[in-house]
This record gives structure tokens, sequence and C-alpha cells, in this order.
């Protein structure tokens, strides 16, 4: 296992790059400066800036499923700008919605620029998302415009749930499993497809990457909910403790007060309290978390679904360099730090 | 001329709640229970209510596009769905930008349920749109997805420059009608087209309806902002004097500033403060719109626009029953008091 940046995901960025940067120049001149800064691709300025945009592993994921199946990466181009697009504009409103003010070492659109701003942006990419897909103009691309909207869907119900669920004190671990499979899971699922979908695939190859991406999706959760406890902000680009602080009912704090024995009823208590926390409130909250188990348990789990996505790729008859480049950013997934 | 509500408005309801009804129904449970009561469908506590979901009138031009080219109303029932959706869509959205706490009678979504639920509700419906429309799964039925992103780009882009006027002291007439075509006139253009593309309708046709309703859109902003300042509360269900207090550089405020000799230039000082404002200073400053002409202005730029809509429409050849509808349903956008 290795953390390097899998070559997948450079080249895919390469390839997608392109067309996601003129779907941005298609949006009007108030979204399109918000969204080129938001994508790394300028300063709050407008000048151009160096990286900074984020992994791209979900259009890297459509590329690999087109070639998955047997087609050139450029069928998959409109779908992995599309899963992009949809994936930052869920950031756009989850940061605003979550009062995260940093991502990716940046204060965030809203912080900079103001709610209405974020909101609108993030409107304009999800309406672009459908364009660069309809704009195709083959049956192949509308069906994968539905599978985009579903997911979208699936990614609002997880969001809805995921707020719901710090105001609650009784989310069961299945409940914070079922809310990351729709958060994140479903649009992993449809972008590890859609690149087969445009190609044309038989849709018992297209399912099997879909349950290839929504277990990988799960992973990415778990993994995330660790990096958002015990992360180097170094590396993450965000402020570590947001997610303890916010009460959120992450899986391993979920696990942790569900089967976490005295520790876990402790890190239970504090969860009921207010707040504000200190540093150290924050720290304490993260042993807890640890000696409950909740730690081992979710790496443990990202594990044993990045096994799951294996095996499910395994028994399919997929193009075999595909398949092992999958295969590399799943295990990307698993063992990031960032 | 009359204001009572044209039979268009009722029939068309009628023939799109159901369809509508089963778009809502299939979002994510929070989103359907906000989109219910925001529709006017349900109470706060999901208890059923009558009414109160606003007039309807983008659907009712879908329906009549279609039956304008000669096709049955059942055609057009998707595309009346879908831009009824992305109405509200952008209401929810813009009630919670504006900071509106109060619509049709009632609470907004946003001031009931909070900032993040309205946002994700908006942008279920946002997706939902799309979703009601390529299910259909004809060519034409894509079309008009395409069609109703574009429009919703325009929309946005609309809202975003409106939003950034209200920091401004230039703003001129021009602009703000610029800026009034893409918020309203944009998607006004689309509902009253929608119908001719999914009958499959000549292009021509179809860009003579949206001619039609592009102009109405303007006519409709116009007395939309005549009502924002000397609307009766009782009527448009929403506190009069927002706008002012707002220093939204609404048409009438906008042409009074500009062309409005003293009095304009007293408004656009009294612009220029900061308020708080009272009661008695919002009633001075829409003494100041009328002395300055903007409130005439404006009520004879809806009639001028009302004109060339009509004027557009006579020329064609569409079905003369479904014309006599349109032009009734432009008369009642010009003559409402609500």
């Amino acid at each position: 296992m290795t953390v390097a940046t899998p070559t997948a995901l450079t080249g895919s960025r390469d390839a997608v790059d392109p067309a996601l940067r003129s779907a941005v120049d298609r949006l009007d001149p108030t979204g399109r400066r918000l969204a080129r800064y938001h994508f790394g691709w300028t300063d709050a300025d407008g000048r151009p800036a160096a990286g900074g945009g984020g992994k791209a592993l979900r259009p890297a994921f459509a590329v690999l499923s087109a070639q998955a199946v047997g087609a050139g990466w450029q069928v998959a181009v409109p779908g992995a700008a599309a899963v992009e697009l949809v994936h930052n504009f869920s950031l756009l409103h989850d940061d605003l919605m979550d009062g995260d003010t940093e991502r990716r070492h940046r204060p965030t659109v809203w912080a900079l620029w103001g709610a209405p701003a974020a909101i609108l942006c993030g409107d304009a990419m999800l309406a672009a998302a459908t364009q660069v897909l309809l704009d195709v103009g083959s049956p192949d691309a509308v069906q994968a415009a539905r599978m985009l909207a579903a997911a979208t869907q699936e990614l609002i119900r997880g969001q809805h749930d995921d707020l719901a669920f710090e105001r609650r004190v009784d989310v069961t671990v299945e409940e914070c499993l079922a809310m990351s499979a729709a958060k994140t899971g479903a649009l992993l699922a449809c972008s590890a497809a859609i690149g087969a979908v445009l190609a044309g695939a038989d849709p018992q190859l297209v399912a099997v990457l879909s349950t290839f991406g929504a277990e990988l999706g799960v992973a990415f959760q778990l993994v995330d909910d660790l990096l958002g406890i015990w992360g180097e902000r170094q590396l993450t680009g965000k402020p570590v403790g947001n997610d303890l602080r916010a009460r959120k009912k992450s899986l391993p704090v979920t696990w942790a007060t569900t089967y976490g024995g005295a520790p876990g009823r402790a890190l239970a208590r504090w969860l009921a309290t207010d707040g504000p926390d200190s540093d150290a409130d924050i720290a304490a909250a993260a042993v807890l978390v640890e000696d409950a188990g909740g730690r081992a348990w979710a790496a443990e789990e990202a594990r044993r679904r990045l096994s799951l996505a294996e095996t499910a790729l395994a028994a399919a008859p997929f193009d075999p360099a595909a398949r092992a480049a999958l295969f590399a950013l799943g295990r990307f997934i698993v063992t990031r730090q960032s």
C-alpha cells in the first residue's frame, strides 16, 4: 500500500480539466469568478493560481469506468466534468451550511463573498452539470444525466440526515452508515459508472462499477471522518476538530457512543453539552473516541469496504489495466492522509 | 381589462398538480415535507392545507404553449411541472438570500426550518426539474431540459446582478431591465415555449412563444416592483416596503433616480443612507419614487411590453383559443393586484 497519488488522478485531471474549465466559462460572470477560485485555478483576486483544487477523485473514477469497459477516455469526459461539478456544488453549499470557513488551505467561497454568492454559484454548477451531459446529444448521455440527477437527490438526502443527526443523541451506526452511503457513496457510485454508461456498456457491468463506487464511497467517508479528528491540518487543509465541535455524529463517534463502554458513555455525555469548547476539550473528546474503539473500528470498516469493492470488480470481465488503476484509487482512498 | 383570475390558471393548476405532487413525493423525506409546505399543500405541521401555493402562472403558460401549436395539454405536463419546480427552487433560495421571512401570507421555509434546510430543499427541486423532463424519454423532452437548464443559468445571473445592484449607486435603467429579463424573463420565456418544444413544434413557433414570454417576464417584474412599493399587504402576502428597505435597485426606483429630476436626486440621497428606516421613511421614499415619475413609467413600460408580446403572438399561426387564453394571462400579469 502506498499513499503516493495514483497516476490515474493526475492523468484524468489533465484529460478532464479543459471540459471542466469550459463548463465554468459558461457560467454567469460572478459564478464563473467564484467557481474558478473554488477550483483553485485563481486566487481571490482572479489571478491565475496553481493547484489547490482538490483531488479530482470523481473524474478519475469516471474516466477509468469508460476504460474498464474497453472504451476510450474521451467518451467519459462530459461525465467526469459533470460529477465534479455536482461534487463541488455540494461542497459550496455544505461549507456554508456547516459554517466551515476553510477548505484546501484557503478561505471558503461563502467566507470570502458571502452566503448568497456561494448559494448561487453552487446552483449554477448544479445546472451546468446537466448541461454538460445533455450537450453530448446521445441517448447514453441522457441516461447518464438521469443517473447523476438521482445521485444528486441521494446526496441531498444524506446532507439533510447529517444535519439532523447533529441535533439527535440516539443516532445508530446503521443510520450513520446509510447517511454516508447517501451523502458520499451515491455520487462515488455514479462517478465509477458514468463513463461506462456514456460508453453504452452492458447494464450488468455498469451495476458492478456502481457497487464498487458505492462501497468505496462509504470507505471514503470513514477515512474522512478519521481525518476530521486525527488528520494533520497541514495535510488536510481544514481546521482539525470542527466535526467534534459541531457534535457531528460521524461514524467513529457513533460507533464509540454505541459500542464503546465507559469511554463511549463519557463521550456521549460530552456530546450532549453545548460548548463552547477549548482545544483541550476537543483533544479529550478525541481520546474518548479512540479509547472507545471508534478509531480502530472505522479504520477496519474502511478496509473491509475496500475489500468488498475489490471483490465486486474482480468478478467481472473488465479491462485489466483499468481495473488495476481502479484498485489503486481504492487503496489511495483508504490510506490517504488528506 | 379585468383582474379576475384567468380560467387558464385554475385549469392548468388542476392539470399539472398531480405531476408536481408526484415529483415532490420523490424528494427525500425532509425536502418533501418542506416542499409540500412551500407549495401550500400542508401547514407547518404537515397537515393538509388548502391553497396558498402561488399563482402557478408558469405551468399555465407551459400548457397553453402546447395547445397553441395544436397539441393536447397532456404533452406539456412534465414541462409545466419542471418550470414550476425551477421557479420554486429560486423562491426558496431567494427568500433566504433576501432575508424575506414572509411569502404568500405565511412564514418562509428558511424562517421556519433554517437556512440549511431551505438550501437543500431548493437544490432538490432543481434536480427534480431535470428528472421530471428526462423521465419522459423523448428527444423533445431532452431539448426541453436543455432549454430549462439554460433559463436556470440566466435566472441565476439575474439574481447575482440583483444582489450586486443593492451595493451600487450607479445602476442604469438598461442594466436593470437586463437584470429583469434574466431574473424573470428567461424562465417565463422558457415556460411559454416548453409545451411547444415537448409537442415537437416548428422552432420558429417556439421562438415566437419564447419572445412572448420574455416580454411578459419583464412586464411581470415591473408590476412586481410596483406592488413591492404600493401593493396592499393583504393582497400580496408580503410586507410592503421590504424592497425599498433593502435599497433594491428596482425598475421604478432606478428610473426615478436616473430621470426623475429633484425628487429623483432626493431619492438617490436617501438610497445612499444605511437605515434603519422607520415606516415613515419608507413611505416618504415611496412618495419620492412617485413624484420622480418612476411609478408612471413602470406602469406604462409594463403595458408597452404586454403590447410587444401580443404583437409577436398575433403574427404567427397559433390555435385561436390558446392564443386568446395567452392574451388573457398577459393582461392578468399587467393588471394583477398581488
